[in-house]
């Protein structure tokens, strides 16, 4: 049976296939993808997570949400003792990377600024109002309900750590309808969305590009994901260097165990170009601060800060050039 | 991409498989069933079948449904030109065998009087009120709008026929949402439905039994259709005799060429007891009238009466024993 | 890892693939079947049959093997010591149900004088000279030991219990290379044939009808694991009466839970013709006698005497006919 | 049914089976993928090669074959008329690109000299003698018939080229069972390989990687189809540069549309180190010559002289660096 958490997401599919073949598709293969998505064997915290967001209190309707602040920010009446227990709750399902976000006055303050990320790329996109989007790994979805406030029609985080689908109930406990039941969550990967889709007007992908064997076809499934003349907007780790510059690290980069291709951002402009993407124009590039990405109250794990060599700060503590982010985005052509 | 006119069954399937998990499993089946049922491969006349359901005039919303009366019927205002426009593609849809049907003032006379059938099965059934029902073999779904008119709650037919499937998509134009969105039909056949389901609190095979080449098989899986406790009306061909005379027609049986298993009720009431079924009983049983069944104005092929023999009107033509018909009742133990 | 008992079996159906396309199809599956048919989980005692085959003591090339005699007989020299070892081995595979074989001097005296019925059958054969012949149900192989003592090409045997299949290893075990690798066994059941296969010369399925819930479509797989023009063997319980005289006992019949349709030897003549089959003929049909079923030293269950009425003999225990047998010879059509 | 010049490879495969379950899995997929593979819709000329290479002529048992000189060399007698004969249907299967051969005094000048490669090769692989080799992309089979020559127990080019499968069919119809039916074909690419087979002692891939997409994943498939211990011999285009140099051209490189990855020879060391190969040493790195790869009498299309820029011999007509290639060794840790 069809849990309750789910049947938001089954109806919109169904709606968004009346108009797509594919989202058909999609939607019978949903049974499969929850049930392996959140299998219990996954993580043994699972059972806890799941408890806790059934726990947080049933709300009042009066409620003020905003969606379009840095702080995606849910006012509303609560008593002391309900926003304490909120609280708890809320940190059982720690460590929060993605955010910030402020429910019925709880500030959640995460390790990311994802906030300094929207504000660099916001003024890049095309209008996202009336869009069908999909934002591939987009951790607890702090990013889709920015979409949504910008008037995205359709927000489809898909991410395959149980976790975040977690912290993304949470939130959406507190946002109750207020989004008109337009931002959803699956439990899944990219892998999961059919191959060949052509549905969704962008196509977010941000900071998963490197922890792809194959970045060429991750680029592929990312364009396929597209509706023809959609938008990709891509984010990930470059280094800096010409368009023949690319890092494969060895074992590890910044402790991170995962990672195979970081490119210069003008290699990554060529394999953007050679799979077929048209319009490619790289909006940004930085090395990550320490104020951006950091440990906090509420993601109390080591951070980058910590992952970088002491003495010589330009660098990971594996010796390979610290953290550099771009943001490319692309047009699949029409 | 999902068309008009399957989308209130896709709703209503995802609805049930809130409820129940196996009507999910269902649900994901129904693109590649629709898809095999409505195959423009299967009969040359498809296309034109859908197109007559397609020019039916759009009907003012104002209108009267009655769904408990012998005839199923629709009363509302229409100029002349537009019921004659409307009775000639509800003609292109003949011949019509199950009914009888008035629509907009016409009547649809068909080869059966599916009214009369009904009248001697009604006192037996349990009340239909709020249940789910599922007709298999059900025709163009005259019983289906009477089950939903005795207050059931989900109404499914299941037919193979892609002409029902039109015909029904006919009168549903006229019915409109009178119904409440209860009463559905899929073109499939039980095969189709998934194993050991076990949803339905009343599931109903009528014509259908003397058909499958395994009957046993055939009661099986109307008993995994229903839900434990849920109940089993069973209509068929059978014979006079013991519980021991099964005729087994060689080539044709009144001139039908895929007939198998003629039990005597007898029989038919220990194979139900075999498979597992309880408090089975038979509440009808009755040679086959010239009145119930006939040609008509609307079904112009051959009819009962032409395939009896002339001289001996209790043989078929083949010889064997003339049409009797047997309904029984059965409980699946709770 | 195919273990070595497997192997023949491989090598026989990848040289009959090379003649027929099916038996490459067939080829492709059998690991899963023979995976799945010897399945530890499927039976406790398992481990101990492959065990003792595995320690059947080796043997002298020097041997005579006589498979057209009543007895299966391997004649070879073996010293008391090993003798009373394969007995004991031998006898670790009880109940034996067909034979009877005599194997090294060991008399294996099973429930059934199952050379009975060859002899019933042997002269109403098409010459099984050069044929490809499928036994289904073929128990642990009595009688296909006497089709390749007659002449067969290639005998298989199949039978979904792995009890059957280990008595087969061990009769091989003794007959060695002496039936020049013409007989083969796969632990599965007609389900598992390849559909539409159509290759074997001659079909046998024999005790196998009345325990088909669907036994029309038993004929179908039968008729259609036969090439055109290939014959078909049957023997099954039969009742007495004319062409619509079929009983289907309630809960037992002699004690078996699993049996269904015991039709007249004339209806089961008619089944046969409506699946297609030609030149139907009933060529044996008599009650099973207590000398040819019955328990023995290898068989030390109860057996036919057992489960019939002691007070009126006609009659199981359940108060059906006891058992009567037929043999039906027919042709599918070139 | 499987055809005669299928079957070798079939009986080839069943004994490797014997051995490794892999194997058994992989030949239960062989049908499907010499349908695949051989399916005539796949090239125009398909049926012309097929053709030719059955109307090669009979030739007389006693030959001579030498697989270990730099001719791949069949003698025999043969008369000018079917020496005229074999070699028009041998042009038939034009161009030939991996060489030489010498058959029956035909010598086939191939655009490749791929005794070269050998040459350079050899020294640095472990003894072939007794081992199982895969040749991945091995084209028609010429390195194939060198490992032969060198003692391998059982070797298989795969290559998804129809033409290079009847080119190999036409050099063992001169071979004739001179290698003991230890060299054999199929019509597949890598991914045709059951995942993570682990049975090979030894991997080659010449010529594969810079013509896929996933660099690493080749590296993780051709690793997954060794035995553990067993040994890679990778050749591929590279560029020069340190470890962090790699070339993705953009269209077209060297006039080929399908090019991906160019690493440097360092570079590509890091990543066979990355995806788990130990003992990673490259044996051999130089430009590719006008003189080991040009147009042909056998070979009459362009080749690399017409694929570099005219002014400047060092650089493709695209501009990128031209042809270099690198022989890599690598160990599968046991």
């Amino acid at each position: 049976m069809i849990p309750e958490h789910q049947r938001d997401v089954y109806r919109a599919f169904l709606e968004q296939s009346f108009r797509h073949a594919g989202m058909g598709d999609w939607l019978a293969r949903l049974p499969e993808q929850f049930a392996r998505g959140l299998d219990r064997q996954r993580h043994g915290d699972l059972p806890a997570w799941e408890k806790a967001v059934a726990k947080l209190p049933a709300l009042p309707d009066k409620r003020q949400v905003q969606l379009d602040r840095d702080e995606v920010t849910v006012e509303l009446e609560l008593d002391d003792s309900r926003r304490r227990q909120s609280e708890n709750l809320l940190r059982a399902l720690m460590p929060w990377r993605k955010g910030p976000y402020r429910l019925a006055g709880i500030a959640i303050d995460t390790e990311w600024r994802s906030d300094w990320k929207w504000q660099r790329l916001a003024p890049h996109l095309s209008p996202l109002r009336g869009r069908r989007v999909l934002d591939v790994g987009g951790g607890n979805g702090y990013h889709a309900w920015r979409m949504a406030g910008a008037g995205a029609d359709f927000v489809l985080v898909i991410d395959p750590s149980p976790r975040f689908y977690w912290q993304f109930q949470a939130v959406k406990h507190f946002v109750g309808d207020a989004d008109g039941g337009r931002t959803h969550f699956l439990p899944v990967g990219i892998d999961d969305v059919p191959q060949g889709l052509g549905f969704f007007d962008s196509v977010f992908s941000m900071g998963v590009l490197y922890h792809r064997p194959s970045p060429l076809d991750h680029l592929i499934q990312l364009r396929d994901a597209l509706r023809r003349g959609g938008e990709l907007v891509l984010e990930t780790l470059v280094v800096e260097g010409d368009e023949t510059r690319v890092l494969v690290p060895g074992d590890r980069y910044a402790a991170m165990p995962n990672v195979y291709f970081l490119p210069s951002s003008r290699a990554l402009v060529g394999w953007l170009e050679k799979v077929g993407f048209r319009d490619v124009r790289v909006v940004d590039e930085a090395p990550t601060s320490l104020e951006e990405q950091r440990s906090t109250d509420w993601m109390t794990f080591q951070s980058l800060g910590d992952f970088l060599d002491p003495e010589r700060p330009h660098l990971t503590r594996e010796g390979h050039p610290a953290p550099r982010r771009a943001v490319v985005i692309a047009t699949r052509p029409a």
